[in-house]
């Protein structure tokens, strides 16, 4: 897709949005009225059939089902079927995704099972690295802490296992996985995408790039609900050859014969582990159907598009971005910063523009395209300006700390 | 509590309900008119408040407050608040319990933290013990498996770590926790209990009995919903010891604080790992808004009551119990075997009893004394009597092998 030209006025966004051939998705979601929600890279919102499939799970399926629902609402089989529905937004076969547990599970249970790739224990992170992969490297032993930027050389040295994200949480810069993926290959060194900020948001295609190994978050632009259920992507090539460290019987290839010995599933079903969460799971499987018939390479350009938007209209009040210009290296959010940063999205917020904030100074505005317009951009950053202007975050009630923002 | 007398006829069985100091407990339960659910050991049946939380953190939670939510719906705490509740349940104090991952997760965490108390990679685990629970133990390297019975030579022999039931599974038969508790403590071995079918149906206090670390299900006696997220029992006395091998940012002492260094959170919350799943986590909490006020004694007492009533009529139909039948040792289900087990629960399920089946021949009554009343047990036995009589079970269309039954 050619890129859209950046709006220079409200009537230019309004023109946008009756073009945008996303422009029907935003019907399909449940959004306050008045409000502008740009924290689609914390949590997405819901649309009506996620809303749907868990009143139906719970009336329906639990209780009048009860226990015959495993069976008769396919329950059983979520994992699986909900997996190869979000397999093709990360372009990977159906059978090379299932969905199970959160990120930080999945990321050791894929670094765990690299081992027998890089025969070695060393895993590495880079300092930049969102908490919870830094967190789930150092439990796991040998790992090491690199310098941003340096990772490239951590796997070219010796057979290492790097965990890194797709999309930086703070940043949004976006990395060339094809690139990481030659130098590992070179020397024998695996690489686990975390592809939490960049699922539902990106045009990716995994395999194409080379990548093996990947789990990721489905409550940011996957819109699949507070703390859904993660995923894991495991190439078809290797799947077989690899072990979850966490044998547990959703990842054995016939769970209710109750055999005594471990027979993994095949393909990346392997590393599902227990039950899972079925009206979180139900959510999701709902989620996913506002991607329904979505080209990944319209949305991806609609993502820039907006991201471009907000970073022209934030220099113009001085608001330094600390996320790439070029939009082709950006991610789905701009994070602006101010010292002031936490102050002024509390302004934001009373005024009822929903972006969010990372310590220290981070404020962060994600443009999820399938209900941000152009309008929504436009008329967010004429009040950031306002509070700008008007120094409307410097009062005492904005500047507390709440524990989550 | 003194126990309660086997009754020998309905009307006692009206008598018995009459005076049942848990009546009132079954009217705050969603149950299908006319079906008569005794597979609470298996997925329990929604309480009222159970489907409120859902439709509350569904509709008012996500679709309103969005990401405000993790705050001031409380999101943020709930898997210590609801672990604080599921405590009393098990004699715990209300920090010594985090609600988190599953079972098979939970499992893996605890024996991995466990080498750190016994000093070796040894994991033992019964061939009778539940699949999953023997898959874990396979997993993880240096495991045993010992035949039934054994378990107290294997920790007695090397400190070792053994992964062990309180109710078994199959046969419903207790274990003595202090009894292996003393044979560990000699040894320096380690024994993580597996209470998912012991919670919310035995009157159990762990730290009395001097256990240590523990992992349960809730979505069986608890009542928690299908996949209903798992708890991790650890004692304050040895807590802050142990580190779990997932260190996700939800086990973090400070989360949000972004750091890159990771430090547990004090007591049982290390064990925590990824972002919870809110809508199964909710329905968990208003789960456990039915144990409000009950007492465990009279929980136990007529569970054991409700089991002694399916053996003896059971056994005048000739079928054979493979459960104790000293209800001090057993749990809150019953195990009869037939050959035809498979067919004759499907004949039962058409005649809305609902007991489950578990190859090769074991057909379990779970008792939930919290909806299930003397008169439920009376009839469904009767319905027993009449399908094994005209041989009811003998049609083609109940052999068939579903799944998940």
């Amino acid at each position: 897709m050619a890129p859209i030209d950046i709006p220079t006025t409200r009537k230019e966004c309004e023109a946008l949005d009756r073009a945008d051939p996303l422009r029907r998705a935003r019907d399909q979601f449940e959004l306050p009225e008045g409000l502008i929600y740009l924290d689609g890279h914390s949590l997405g919102p819901p649309n009506h059939e996620a809303l749907r499939r868990i009143e139906h799970a719970a009336k329906s399926g639990w209780a009048e089902g009860l226990i015959r629902s495993w069976n008769s609402e396919g329950w059983i089989d979520l994992p699986l079927a909900v997996g190869a529905k979000l397999a093709r937004l990360i372009g990977a076969q159906p059978e090379e995704v299932v969905v199970t547990d959160s990120v930080s599970v999945n990321l050791f249970k894929l670094a765990s099972a690299a081992r027998k790739l890089t025969g070695t224990d060393f895993v590495a992170v880079e300092e930049t690295e969102f908490p919870t992969d830094q967190y789930i490297a150092q439990g796991m032993g040998a790992w090491m802490r690199v310098r941003s930027g340096e990772a490239l050389e951590a796997i070219a040295d010796v057979p290492t296992t790097l965990i890194k994200s797709v999309v930086n949480y703070r940043t949004s810069e976006i990395v060339d996985i094809a690139e990481y993926e030659r130098a590992a290959a070179k020397a024998g060194s695996a690489i686990i995408w975390d592809l939490s900020h960049a699922t539902g948001i990106l045009d990716l295609d995994l395999p194409a790039a080379g990548a093996k190994l990947a789990a990721g978050c489905t409550y940011k632009f996957v819109n699949g609900g507070p703390g859904a259920p993660a995923f894991v992507y495991v190439s078809n090539a290797i799947a077989n050859k690899l072990r979850s460290p966490i044998a547990g019987w959703f990842g054995h290839a016939a769970p209710f014969a109750f055999d005594s010995e471990y027979r993994p599933r095949p393909n990346a079903a392997r590393f599902a582990a227990g039950t899972p969460p079925i009206f979180s799971l139900c959510a999701l499987d709902g989620a996913l159907e506002a991607f329904k018939g979505v080209s990944l390479s319209e949305l991806q350009a609609k993502a820039r598009a907006l991201g471009d938007l907000c970073i022209a209209r934030a220099n113009q009040v001085g608001l330094v971005s600390i996320s790439p210009a070029d939009s082709a290296r950006r991610g789905g959010h701009v994070s602006l910063v101010h010292a002031e940063g936490y102050a002024i999205v509390q302004a934001l917020i009373l005024r009822r523009v929903i972006p969010d904030f990372r310590a220290p100074d981070a404020m962060r505005f994600g443009f999820s395209p399938l209900y941000v317009r152009f309008t929504d951009v436009w008329d967010a950053m004429d009040q950031l300006a306002d509070v700008l202007q008007t120094q409307a975050w410097d009062r005492a009630e904005f500047k507390r700390r709440a524990a989550v923002t």
